[in-house]
């Protein structure tokens, strides 16, 4: 490894400083300097560890809100003024040598966030994206498994991944939990999940859910030929979490479930290197990065660190969901983790939230792939004939979707299907992919 | 541990709903609930698990920016109504049975965070407090050494802890680094820490610093009978970490830095269990919870878990600091730390950015205590006269704060002190402290 490996972060930045001066405190910031000048930060040391404003890309007004404490020269934006008068939004490309920490996640953060969101000189200050060199590749394996090693232990070489989450989340004891996974398998389901709430609680430890719930899938898959994939939530303080690992992949499962946000990257990476089963990456807690739209980390971001760190499956929401991102912000979260990262890290998007067969169509339509894991919890265990007949509907919906088949055509012959959309709907009826 | 035990988070949550049904909202979302009724969800199941909502206090409008996404019924907040019309605010409490998760911190922020920065329902939410039963205890041994084990080590039974940081932030190859150690020691500083950038990057790698700095320490017990304490940044991957923790133990290092956010609470409690020294938790990235008012976790909880963890000191921010905080929110975390928690957890508050001698008796007669580890980097490091002279007149100006000596009459006895405050000025000149 040579110094002229960089780090690229790129921000949302808006000030009411010169948009320069503000990206130059970033830069300045997270690297050499401090708040007034010091012995020994002498021009060489500048000169080689400095961070770097590539670029500054003046955006129109975002309307966003001022971070509190934010810097107004000139009582710019204060009562009298216009509000937000004065404030300038770019978007700001900083290079970071790689020098200056080397290829380690919790490092890089360091560097390229940091105190940055402290920074009065900002109203507001988001990032965006980071462009990683290949060192970081050599430090960190990424996904196990991705997209073809999952298909290839659930033997679907194509076609979308159904799957579903145990529904109620949390509460259902070990024996039902197994009258839940047998109906599921049954029915065909490719992929099933504990609910992110659903850890290792006194009143239904993980031990006794892995022994009902691998014997259930051990049994399908003799009557079936076909055994779902089961993501045990194995979200826990490490060497715990480490413990249901090996737990789950003694008793023959075939994949754990982490919640990245709750237990870091730098954990999941931990993981990774002990895990011989693919990483279902949940995104619980993602919202307190993202959702505020003049502060945080976008998805993009984010989600290049979580891959980095092993996730092979990684949620990115679905078309229509109950939370709070719209349909193209979910869609550019689906597309970030389809995009290759150092020239790999097969990712599997995991399509979440409220999914229901009515948006079959429309998701096909608009991502254009089957390779996408597809959970409906509710949207499953609230058909109203059962989460048997919660499956034959999402199945049938996806395979008129895919063939290009109207969702009412596949309905008329399958009832299950109609029953779905008559309770869950068609929201995007009338719509291209209808 | 039976069911009866609860955890209590309380939130800021603004809403166009009713506060009721956005209160209720946060309970099924973060426990039993789903977006429609599934089989299964019985009515002993959710008397059993359903997280409850203990109270809901309506405070006044904030003035928030909405977060995106929040549902308006009936065109609230809309163009052509006044802005944020219908918006309410309140401090709602949450209890969640402990017997739904555990006392894990993963598991913890599932439950009490979890998806709920997503919800439409909420307009703005924010977790402000949270209330852990004991069995947390019982897992999380917390602080190991806190403010007595700190002072011990620092034979310094009583008074302000002074410290700085190495600057410039990174870059100084070790033998530069061993002069400024040397000066610092020389000069009677308590304790010294390497800046959150610098870990263990390829130009001055962690092992080279160790030996160095711990050459100079031990020189400089020799001579004045005082070792100060150096905290090495250990912030690493996980594995990574632990090594560095044993080098710095090796060696007769007597601190290890851990930037909280950027490994994550459990991988802290996990260096925790294998840790033999004061563990000094750095705040770095914390503002990306902290700074939206509409979004995100206080400081008030965050310093909780973080405490749990098992951080011996953990950083506050200081009065009149470069960053984004007001005086009030300073205090109100200093005060955070050094409130009890589970009985115990005695951890160190960490004043620092743009700390100086000005500053000494505005925080002394704002905290009333000089169980504070206050840190001057570039007050420090950019004093006139150089790093020694730097850390002359800290001590001068808080033994003047804390013996009720105007700063102007120790300056008059003390030049550095003099230099120091024509420099960096006195902000709270004709304050009550002053």
């Amino acid at each position: 490894m040579t110094a002229s490996f960089e780090v690229v972060a790129t921000y949302l930045v808006e000030t009411y400083l010169p948009l320069e001066q503000a990206a130059e405190a970033i830069a300045g910031e997270q690297s050499t300097g401090t708040f007034t000048a010091v012995a020994r930060e002498t021009p060489e040391l500048r000169e080689r560890f400095a961070a770097r404003v590539l670029a500054v890309e003046e955006i129109p007004a975002t309307g966003n809100a001022d971070l509190p404490g934010a810097t107004r020269p000139n009582g710019a934006g204060r009562a009298g003024t216009a509000p937000q008068a004065g404030k300038r939004s770019a978007r700001v490309r900083v290079a970071f040598g790689l020098d200056n920490f080397g290829p380690s996640l919790p490092n890089l953060l360091a560097a390229v966030a940091g105190n940055l969101f402290e920074l009065r000189q900002l109203a507001g200050i988001r990032l965006l994206d980071l462009d990683l060199p290949a060192p970081f590749a050599q430090r960190y394996p990424g996904p196990q498994y991705g997209v073809r090693g999952t298909r290839e232990l659930l033997d679907r070489p194509d076609g979308v991944l159904l799957g579903t989450i145990v529904k109620p989340s949390i509460g259902l004891p070990p024996e039902e939990l197994r009258l839940v996974v047998r109906e599921l398998a049954e029915a065909g389901i490719d992929f099933i999940k504990d609910d992110e709430l659903m850890g290792n609680p006194p009143h239904s430890p993980l031990a006794e859910r892995v022994a009902v719930v691998t014997e259930e899938l051990d049994k399908a898959a003799a009557r079936t030929g076909r055994r779902p994939m089961y993501a045990f939530n194995i979200t826990d303080d490490l060497d715990r979490m480490a413990a249901n690992h090996d737990l789950v992949h003694a008793a023959g499962g075939t994949c754990v479930m982490v919640c990245v946000n709750l237990v870091g990257f730098s954990a999941l990476a931990w993981l990774r290197e002990r895990c011989a089963l693919p990483i279902h990456g949940h995104r619980a807690m993602t919202g307190v990065y993202t959702r505020a739209p003049q502060l945080g980390i976008d998805y993009v971001a984010w989600s290049k660190l979580a891959r980095l760190a092993g996730a092979d499956h990684l949620h990115t929401n679905g078309l229509s969901n109950k939370f709070y991102e719209t349909d193209d912000e979910v869609l550019r979260s689906i597309a970030a983790v389809r995009t290759p990262l150092l020239g790999g890290y097969e990712t599997l998007p995991v399509l979440s939230s409220g999914q229901t067969p009515g948006l079959a169509p429309e998701t096909y339509r608009r991502t254009n792939t089957t390779d996408l894991l597809v959970l409906a919890g509710g949207g499953i265990h609230g058909h109203p004939s059962g989460p048997s007949a919660g499956v034959t509907a999402m199945r049938a919906a996806w395979s008129a979707a895919t063939s290009g088949t109207a969702l009412d055509a596949a309905a008329a012959q399958v009832p299950a299907l109609q029953e779905a959309l008559d309770k869950f709907g068609s929201p995007y009826a009338g719509t291209p992919g209808e």
